[in-house]
């Protein structure tokens, strides 16, 4: 995998962080994610370890927690 | 200002976001600050918004503050 990955649930921080990330890596070098559109994602983020929305993996797995928006049991829940 | 800056305080967490932040934007495109290498930059982080560290400072001024490694009060006491 050579993209990052910005898993997010929609939230005001989230969609702040979002743009923040676009600009800063490019919008070519992510993918975005949206639990809302696309729950069967949901499985996939938390074994990445992704633990918080917004959060961005990057290419090499590791993940970034971003600011605070939602915790995935709110996601989830 | 035209680049981020990535404020940390030497911690294992901010080490390792400061690898991750430098792969995916790119060494000329942000200014790291170690605060125990340059304690003088700590009251401008404050006034940035910078609130636990590692934390990146976009060039439009938003903060994101990544993942957790140490909150300010801690840095600075």
């Amino acid at each position: 995998m050579s993209k990052s990955i910005f898993y997010h649930a929609g939230c005001t921080v989230c969609i702040s962080a979002e743009h923040d990330v676009i600009e800063l890596i490019g919008k070519d070098n992510v993918e975005i994610v949206h639990f809302g559109d696309d729950k069967s994602r949901i499985d996939e983020a938390v074994k990445a370890g992704v633990k918080s929305v917004p959060a961005l993996v990057t290419p090499k797995g590791n993940v970034l927690h971003i600011n605070f928006g939602a915790s995935m049991a709110d996601v989830i829940g």
